[in-house]
């Protein structure tokens, strides 16, 4: 059984995040979605709230949700794979990615990092940009999970 | 009548971005230039203290400058027009420019976004390197207009 | 009444060739299509061929299509306008572009190069990929129009 | 059981290129290492050559080398499987691969495609490289492997 | 005799940085490392203890290390020479370096910038990522000098 | 004394490359300008005629012009460097330079490669965009050096 993590902020989960989870789970059996708790940036959600939106959008997907902290290349051991995954957007911090796969993998050698390449449809899509959006009390349906829509609406209300 | 609307920080304006606006003068009959008010960036100059900056640069020209918050689309809307104007320089944010620019077009299918490129000389120019610049005393004759070049002077002093 | 020229190869004409034209042709009255005769690259089809696959795929619209040779400034002054469009996909060869847009402003200060962000759909289409589609024998309907298609096929038998 | 197809021109197949066979055989139960026909490029080795090179550099892995043309879409049906691995290189041509991946999923929107992070000691290395070393008499045994040093050393003396 | 002037934060130095200081030194007699005070960034250490680590880790070498303020052009100035040294890693941000090489040189035509390419082992190496590196309790050891080391583990215990 | 070799094809030189030997003169005692003889592209320009016209062009410099072919760590052997020069344009072939910097790196450790930054009046000038604009009957007197422009005039008329 091939298991792989996918770690991230998701500050909140974007339908891009999803296209990337289901396309993962193609090759996968089962995904670790690691929600980063103390990552250099400040979030509008709590690691928790971040990992329940996770969950909620989701269901019945072979996917195991939790917050992260420390070490990726520790956190991997203790989930006993070498594998990660990064969706691979044109607005991904690429230098960023490729600075954090070389340094994890000159701290432990077995650690592969596999891109995958989201749906043209989401290319350009962040959460930063739905954060920004949904701050204006723009329409972001078309661009978050049901649940994150709500919960977006209610902290911009 | 065609008319454009050129959204940005502005804080402050440069040489630059007057280049951009004499630019699409030759284009359009008219530019609203929309000075963001509640950006993500902490700003040197209040939204009132760079749009006046720019009615000093731009005195004489077609524009109408005025503050701007919410959305882009509903803006545009509200100026009854779907164009809009941005500079092609070396340090854009490309990638910022395309999520919001996509992301805009996904709200309001109809909006266009123009991209007019800057001379070489103001190609590496940006607000950011003019106010660190400043900030040291340097000598911005050359990087803004005369009457920001007095105000970075007063607010440095 | 505001003319520009949007010169290119179009070996053949795309669906985000026909997206820049359509966007074009809300800011300007009046769209010069001119089709590069002697460029550097081999092309599929001759000029006239290519310009008549242009015709055919934007009839009514207000634009002239023809062959084109010699410098860009010298033939912008024929055409009595400054101003050139370019499209702005994630695909165009920017360096390129902007040497000769430099290149073509240093020879003739007025030259204005504005460039249009093409639909997301046609942002990672070129007339390159079209034809190695085509001559693999794939349907290319969703990218080409209804007669480059056909050409394609009769050219790929 | 798990396969996936990484198509390429491998002329010749590098360390580089063995990397990611390497990598992805820890994801995949089995890798069809698909040689380039018919490419646009002009290749110094035939396809058969280029196959035997990695036929002989992959003894004893799970892999299966043949020759290919077509359409890559059509020939992920004929191997059963919607999965395509590529090497992510500093020097990969991204646009070009984004265009191909994105072409091959609006032809078949099952396709995914899977980038493999290279060692950095493989970032900047490219066949092209090798090729123009070889052809300068350099020693390329840190680059290639042992019989694609022969092969080229032959071709070259 | 040939003095540079190789500028940054430094916070702290790493083995890329060292990489460059040495390779400049096959170039220049002397080498000012200038530590940079009031950047806009928040730095981990204070300039005192950024040029401590520094003087520390560049032992019996032709280096002369002091903080800097102000601007890079009069600091060249005073130290009698226009020669910049800067490293030249995937990482750098080139848009800001170019930026601010061409400020200077606006301000003082006579300063030369040159970028040293630094080793592929710290090509994707940044004061940022060892921070973040050893925020986690990671050995940090193949990425700074043993001084350097010390310092990341006392602050972060 | 300080040597350092600015290998390129220099077909034909350019005020861009000229900027560079200027530079580089400020930072070496002598440069060895080395004209790539068996390049892969097709000059327009015999090597000859190449060395000759930046001979015209740098008389009375500090420099030596030669052909050159082979291994540029066997051309630096021979001419007792292990410093290399390269203009950093905005339209470099960065990904190709660093290739073939790093692979000189991996046959000879001491190679240095050093990148001068070219005026941002030569950041988008390339001897392709010249030779375009001199077939084209363009006046490129702005463009490179007076014996060039006639050789230019010659080689088109």
């Amino acid at each position: 059984m091939k298991t792989a993590v996918y770690p991230g902020s998701f500050d909140p989960i974007t339908n891009g995040h999803l296209d990337v989870i289901e396309r993962a789970l193609k090759i996968f059996d089962k995904l670790v979605i690691a929600v980063l708790e103390n990552g250099n940036k400040e979030c509008l959600f709590s690691s928790k709230e971040r990992a329940d939106m996770i969950k909620g959008a989701t269901k019945g997907m072979r996917v195991e949700v939790e917050p992260f902290s420390g070490l990726l290349v520790d956190y991997l051991r203790k989930k006993k794979t070498s594998l990660v995954v990064r969706g691979l957007r044109a607005v991904s911090d690429f230098d960023y990615e490729f600075q954090m796969a070389i340094a994890n993998k000159k701290l432990e050698p077995e650690t592969e990092t596999i891109f995958i390449l989201t749906d043209k449809e989401y290319f350009y899509l962040s959460s930063t940009t739905v954060k920004e959006l949904a701050r204006n009390k723009a329409n972001v349906s078309g661009f978050v999970p049901k649940n994150v829509e709500l919960a977006l609406r209610k902290r911009f209300s």
